[in-house]
């Protein structure tokens, strides 16, 4: 499970004040944390209220690069931002994100190409979030296919079927799960499939248990990564345990502590 | 989820000294607590110690049957024990189980039909638990097909592809979920298909947390029905939860307790 963390966002108020107070400790210890707990990058979200979005994400990741090579996850839906920053990361990064619209997609495919990056595609173009499977996956394809025109990867390309709350859009994450099997099979080897999972929860009572059941079920068809949280000990083990069930690894008595050494 | 509840079953300490002793209230308070915590139905299982088989489970169906009305699956290998029993069961009732060979499945069928009974078809036959999905599926086929031969209705058929423990057949449950999905394909409406959910783990560590998630993944991929553990409090709310995502219930605050009033 490829496992991106979540917690460096400006939406949080401990991240929020840290990018004001340019307060690198706290940002520094957030990224060695999520690193312990499980996580294989770190997403970077500077948070709507940053004045100055370019500046505080170059700030972030040049503060998090002091302490590790972990990929990036540069995530911002500007594309003036993301043009600007991603050429100055040091290391693996991940351009978090970009719609489907073939125009636009073919930008940040070229953008993540020519910085040897990994590229997040969501199944969203001008018409918004699809209310059906059929249309994510054609948007899911699309990506698919620009991705192959543009030379990038499937290793290096993650598709995100944008999963929505399950009190206000109560199909969805059905919806989201067969998605994500049909829009697998459509490349060999196949583009990674990836979730922004805590927003399964949104607004709910009982987030943690939702969220680390639906990624369990999600995972059983077809997802091999989130973005997530992975302070949260009871989800990281849902997830090592989910692969362990998928046989991406052999058991012994201390399979969650030999995951996470990993 | 119909959930059977897999407590009373001599293989218990504490069941077993109640057969010996004729333990009635030991019984019936196994009983009720499954209901309460979420049971459909009650599995009945001697052990493999009761010295009079047959007596003990009559004796364990009436105890029951003073207390609660729920469907009552009787657990025996032995065909002798089943077809002496069952017509003596009042109420609903479910044979557990048949193994898929026709001549057998067939007169399972023929049981289950003359007495207004449910069925549980093994896809095991003479030659054991199959290795692969393939002929899992095989097996399942063939019950569906002794089944509409036998006029017993989709709705009262369960079948149970057998989980292994993922620390000896490590390939085991993806091929369960696998065959799950697959098997329902074959009839429409489709056959219920179940799990005796606790196997997944013998001798594991973390047996909570891998039948748990195993459950998710196996709802996500078309399991409706699990021979469990309903006093396992964070099984239950996986459950209710995993239904939630399936669009079974609608969200509310409250809905892990709506689940277990309902």
């Amino acid at each position: 499970m490829y496992i991106v963390g979540e917690r460096i966002n400006g939406m949080f108020a401990d991240v929020n004040k840290a990018i004001r107070e340019k307060d690198a400790a706290c940002i520094q210890d957030l990224a060695k944390r999520q690193l312990a707990a499980g996580a294989w990058a770190l997403d970077v979200n500077v948070g709507p209220a940053a004045s100055d979005a370019q500046g505080a994400m170059l700030w972030l990741v040049e503060t998090i690069r002091e302490v590790t090579d972990a990929p990036l996850a540069i995530d911002t839906a500007k594309w003036e931002v993301m043009s600007a920053v991603v050429p100055q990361v040091p290391g693996e990064k991940i351009l978090n994100s970009s719609k489907a619209d073939p125009e636009l997609a073919t930008k940040y495919v070229g953008l993540a190409q020519e910085n040897g990056a990994s590229l997040i595609g969501l199944t969203i173009d001008a018409d918004g979030v699809p209310g059906n499977v059929e249309k994510r996956v054609e948007l899911g394809v699309q990506f698919i296919t620009v991705a192959m025109e543009g030379g990038l990867p499937m290793d290096r390309l993650f598709i995100d079927p944008i999963i929505l709350p399950v009190n206000v859009a109560p199909k969805n994450p059905e919806n989201c799960m067969d998605a994500i099997s049909q829009i697998r099979a459509f490349a060999d080897p196949p583009p990674h499939l990836l979730l922004g999972l805590s927003n399964v929860s949104q607004r709910c009572s009982n987030r943690g248990l939702i969220n680390r059941t639906y990624l369990a079920m999600a995972m059983a068809r077809g997802l091999d990564a989130a973005i997530m949280d992975p302070l949260d000990t009871a989800l990281v083990d849902t997830a090592v345990t989910a692969e362990l069930l998928l046989e991406k690894m052999i058991y012994c008595d201390s399979y969650l502590e030999a995951a996470r050494r990993s």
